[in-house]
């Protein structure tokens, strides 16, 4: 077993990282929801001045990185590597958006995961001394994700109950070997799931699977108990995908519900946002961390924290050919101090 | 600096990296290559008992994936983490070919850079101590690409002169924290480079200037000399990109001509196999550095080389919205032994 390994497939940081700042831009619904306090920029359409609606999440890429360098005070030249992507085919958000950085770049694609996985390579990276501070960045964008996943806006197409609501939006962190937390201490990779969900409106559902394999996956590792964290809060599962991540935890014996949330069920006001069964997208869980949980963590309201974001790895093509919807889930622990 | 950092973005392993093993797998006109006498398996065609060539190319990796364990006589329950992606819109070639195998996944999106995307984060976590088997793995097929950048096969359509043919296939490679070599010892992890190309048949120009940054940069930072090297290997930029690469290398005082070649040029006898500038594709360098490059170490015939994987970071749709063509470049450096 490798050095750093605990249990099956977790590992512990031996110099655990920290998180110098975060940086977080979100759309004007997503302003308008139960976290609006929190972000550091509410845009004011989905347009944002551009041409297109995939660049304008391009300028929500660039713009988020630009902010989050001014909020952790630093340079583009002191950041060893950037880690992002994002939702669109061939990840373009994060290519275009951050081109103009002269930053070391590393694309991941992991769909609605990509938070969580950016953070726990990032960690890796600067924990095996590799790099002093990584930039960790995800966004998706409600009108990019529409037009190319399920049907044109235009269309004016009605939403089936258990359809998510793509998250405008961007979330950023940067890690660093040096500062004063929180830290990122305990990382758990996710293996794909699949259990033959074919619907593409039940995105939760497909990722339910994922989420629940990694976070009893977590606990058998680091023979931790849930009442340990503070907040185990998943990465957009939405109402119908928490409740049954909740369910499938709980016939293996594992009772998370005391302390258990989710960014898709968070960002939203679900009973007045006709967001049915709440947000997803790459940048929900990114902003409702970067916005919502950094700086409850900083102010101490939230002392460890288990974020796991849930990506659901198909595409358009693949449920056509009648595929069914593999789902991930990575979690990162995240402590306010290292006591 | 990071403790394992020399120069500007150029990393050095403490503890290199040994390559176990590495498995390809080629469709049939890359068996009629000039390197067909390397690869694990040549398949009969295109479609290989598949209702989809997008089926098809999740087999290619489900199957080169298991080759690979053969290979290195590994079962999957003792491999850390899959490192792994591909061109399809969301990397679903990856995550169908990989959903049986149970291993921790981090999916990844450099378009034809991902192998070195993939052997660098590999490399990083084998000597950081998190990991003591990890699985990079990339694959391409030339009529899912064709259909999801180009125009359907069906259509028939005229290429033009500059245009590169994906290659059909995957190479795999398991990267381990013991083992007799090769060895990877340094990595440089690129940055976007975008110098305004906006011809989609011209991917050899667009993913030049990014190539020649990432060799310029790796040269200056380690101090060592092209002549060091027994290959200097780009992934693919074809005929075109190879010249291109090599003026502008030469415009800033490098050469490495004598030592240095593509792998979209070397996959296809171009004189005769109507590839126009070449293969392209994840698949190409991670084929011809599996089947042929590997090999040729083994055999003693190369002692040390440099694997530059290159990318072009575009969509369709960023073209359609007159955006230019960014490129972005990893290079690894290995050695069949560490005198």
């Amino acid at each position: 077993m490798a050095e750093k390994h605990i249990g099956k497939q977790t590992v512990a940081l031996k110099n655990p990282p920290t998180i110098k700042a975060t940086a977080s831009i979100v759309g004007p619904k997503e302003g308008r929801g139960e976290l609006k306090q929190c972000f550091d920029l509410i845009i004011p359409d989905e347009l944002w001045g551009e041409s297109s609606w995939e660049k304008a999440e391009s300028k929500l890429v660039r713009e988020a990185f630009a902010k989050l360098l001014q909020n952790a005070k630093l340079s583009n030249d002191k950041i060893d590597f950037i880690l992002a992507g994002d939702l669109l085919n061939q990840c373009i958000a994060a290519s275009y958006g951050l081109r103009e950085t002269n930053v070391p770049f590393l694309g991941l694609y992991g769909a609605c995961s990509t938070m969580a996985e950016s953070m726990s390579i990032g960690s890796m990276l600067i924990d095996g001394g590799f790099a002093d501070n990584v930039v960790c960045l995800t966004s998706s964008h409600f009108c990019s994700a529409e037009r190319q996943f399920r049907f044109p806006l235009e269309l004016g197409s009605q939403r089936t109950p258990t359809a998510q609501w793509t998250v405008t939006g961007s979330g950023a962190v940067a890690l660093a070997s040096q500062g004063t937390g929180p830290y990122i201490r305990n990382i758990t990779v996710g293996k794909i799931n699949d259990l033959g969900i074919t619907d593409i409106n039940n995105m939760g559902a497909a990722m339910a699977p994922a989420a629940a394999d990694t976070i009893l996956t977590h606990f058998a590792d680091t023979g931790l108990v849930p009442e340990y964290y503070d907040l185990i809060v998943t990465g957009d599962l939405g109402k119908i995908g928490k409740k049954l991540c909740l369910d499938i935890l709980r016939m293996n014996g594992l009772n998370i519900e005391a302390n258990y949330n989710d960014c898709g069920v968070m960002i939203f006001n679900l009973n007045e946002q006709d967001t049915h069964a709440g947000g997803s997208g790459c940048g929900c869980s990114a902003a409702v961390f970067a916005g919502h949980i950094y700086k409850e963590m900083m102010k101490g309201n939230l002392k460890r924290v288990l974020f796991i974001a849930t990506g659901a790895l198909m595409s358009p093509v693949s449920l056509q050919q009648k595929e069914s919807i593999p789902g991930i889930a990575h979690a990162v622990s995240i402590h306010r101090s290292l006591d």
